[in-house]
């Protein structure tokens, strides 16, 4: 008889495009912005663009050839970049940081509350983002999701995929790695988790990137569930109990 | 004209004894396990020595004679030596286990979750204890305490009063020290905040020590604020506003 998987614990989640939206975030802020300063900017573009920007400077910490700096920080350098790239001019340093500080108020996605809080019943909940703690707190008090503990990859010094992220937040919790599910809409992500030995849950976000984007969103059988967001995955995580 | 002071953005709270009743909460645990068991002990007395062991059991840490360990590994060196102190015989390692975790069982005090959930209206509110990160986790699962972060000693490899854990609190939220305040029932953890730049809020806690103790609660004009409980102190936090 095949034994039983351990009964799941802790739930940790990314944040980025798993429990929020940001690109329709930052679209939407920009486009304030926009009317507010008379610019004229691609704002999708834009969006994309700040986001596409984040793994390669990540890249350059995780390598060693910047110092540790936090995803503000790192945000920060590539808005510097775009609003020269982009043509936009008049903004003061006040109005850049608040730009920055788009990260901290992105949308969750609709099912989001619902999903934690029904999840949070059985389940202690956290966040495992490449977000600093400061920027998912103030997101988390936004969007008034209501996790348990908030972790970040500024608590290991060390971005996802790095193995001392996934390992950091099952010694933090005190629990061994099989008792952590990771919970992402990316699958790099999951298989980075479930290497060091954690579950791992796929929730599908097809809106992530935009209506004409197609991300992958197959059902993997490698992970433990795959779902259609966060209320499919507490049923499938009750049925399994 | 004297300059206002900044207002407070970030509340940050010792945790045993300031939100939660770590005495009551034990004793009424070693009389459940007392009845349990057939044990013949003065809870009381018990719950006094195990927390009058936490302070010299951190000050080895803290001098670096003992390796960096969490509370909950603190707790358990103590409650090892108070089993053969008080004559305990009988307990498994399982049970030994889930009497050591009595500590993630504290009850909170009764203005505790209103009070909280009154002051995270108007601030970002975490927990700043040196009671490791799953303890407190598990301690506001438990009391349903609606933190918006989870901050410990643990993160700082550092306890309470050392500097490091004040400031360190201030570089994770991404605050200037002035913009954090320390609640606490304690005068000497207020007093090294303070000394951090951070600002202070005395909460009064008269049954911390149990009924016959005569703890200090008088008013300190050095701290900013001191109050009666957490309702009192969101009161004067509104009218400083």
């Amino acid at each position: 008889m095949r034994s039983k998987p351990p009964a799941v614990l802790v739930l940790v989640f990314d944040v980025f495009g798993t429990v929020v939206d940001w690109r329709g975030s930052l679209v939407r802020e920009g486009r304030k912005l926009g009317r507010a300063k008379g610019l004229k900017v691609d704002w999708e573009a834009f969006a994309d663009a700040w986001r596409a920007g984040y793994r390669p400077a990540m890249a350059r910490v995780r390598s060693g050839e910047l110092p540790w700096r936090t995803i503000d920080a790192l945000h920060r350098m590539i808005l510097d970049e775009l609003l020269k790239q982009f043509g936009i001019e008049g903004l003061g340093e006040e109005e850049v940081q608040q730009l920055n500080r788009a990260w901290h108020r992105l949308r969750p996605w609709p099912d989001a509350r619902a999903g934690l809080s029904r999840l949070k019943r059985d389940h202690v909940i956290a966040t495992l983002s490449n977000g600093n703690v400061a920027l998912l707190t103030a997101l988390s008090k936004f969007g008034a999701l209501p996790w348990d503990c908030i972790l970040s990859a500024e608590l290991f010094r060390h971005y996802k995929p790095d193995a001392q992220v996934y390992l950091g937040a099952a010694a933090l919790l005190d629990v061994p790695p099989r008792r952590l599910m990771m919970v992402a809409a990316h699958k790099d992500d999951l298989h980075a988790a479930k290497a060091c030995g954690l579950r791992t849950a796929f929730v599908r976000r097809p809106l992530e990137f935009g209506r004409r984007a197609r991300p992958d969103l197959k059902d993997e059988p490698a992970f433990d569930v795959n779902a259609d967001d966060f209320l499919d995955l507490a049923r499938k995580l009750a049925r399994g109990r």
